[in-house]
């Protein structure tokens, strides 16, 4: 059982610009933080951007940032947004054809648990990912400044 | 997200054998009644019967049945035994490289909500997943006892 690498990428794009706060972000620069391919960060960042979770602005000096304060993304709706299939076995797609569907109580256990891993995700925020921001600047080379203000509502 | 194939045919085939009780099954009739492939019926029973929850028995009127009464088969312990992959994002693989780890608050809260996916499985056993068993035994086409006892353990 696992997150697409797609969520875990945008998870990932969503911290180091919470971590770098008012300061645009490149692609570029993101992918060699993490070291991981730019082809997958522009379509992480086209979704992020289409969702309304970040603005990107075009141009030599362009970039991204987050559209919204951390403490407004939610980590739960965030999941639910970008893992496209959350169909956990066949009788939950629309097109599952398990010939014990009109019968099985294994659909509603197994809903049951995927509304309790949610309901943890829900309970954070973005913010709550950034408490060690100071480590987390270190480790993805990004310089702050001493005083940071938590980034708001454009 | 979402569970494998291979764990959705484990409980698939448990639920199979509990609706039957007593008597043998076999692959072929499994594979039938569900409509699924004998090839990856054939995996699934040999890591069942490997894992101990089913017997099988060899030779022309061979077939299989639950090792335990369906009372104590634990749908949490048997997830995390069939989901070979429990590593939610790279971090949580032992060959993970995000170069965030040490200071990732996002591990934890992942962490923690796996945790409470699991805890309501936990709660429930393949006997709960037998409570419909006479509707089950209808659409898997299964003739069923008017009275059965629940299997017992071996």
């Amino acid at each position: 059982m696992r997150l697409t690498r797609y969520t875990d990428y945008c998870l990932r794009v969503l911290m180091y610009l919470g971590v770098k706060g008012d300061e645009l972000a490149t692609i570029k620069e993101i992918a060699e933080r993490y070291d991981i391919s730019k082809n997958h960060l522009m379509k992480v960042a086209y979704e992020l951007n289409r969702l309304g979770y970040i603005e990107t602005i075009r141009g030599k000096n362009g970039g991204m940032h987050l559209r919204l304060a951390p403490e407004q993304i939610n980590l739960g709706r965030l999941v639910r947004d970008t893992e496209s299939d959350l169909a956990i076995v066949e009788c939950f797609a629309t097109n599952g054809h398990c010939s014990i569907t009109p019968s099985c109580v294994l659909k509603d256990v197994l809903g049951e648990a995927l509304d309790a891993f949610f309901s943890v995700l829900s309970q954070y925020t973005l913010h709550d990912l950034l408490g060690p921001k100071h480590d987390l600047g270190l480790l993805l080379g990004v310089q702050q400044r001493e005083v940071r203000q938590p980034h708001q509502l454009r």
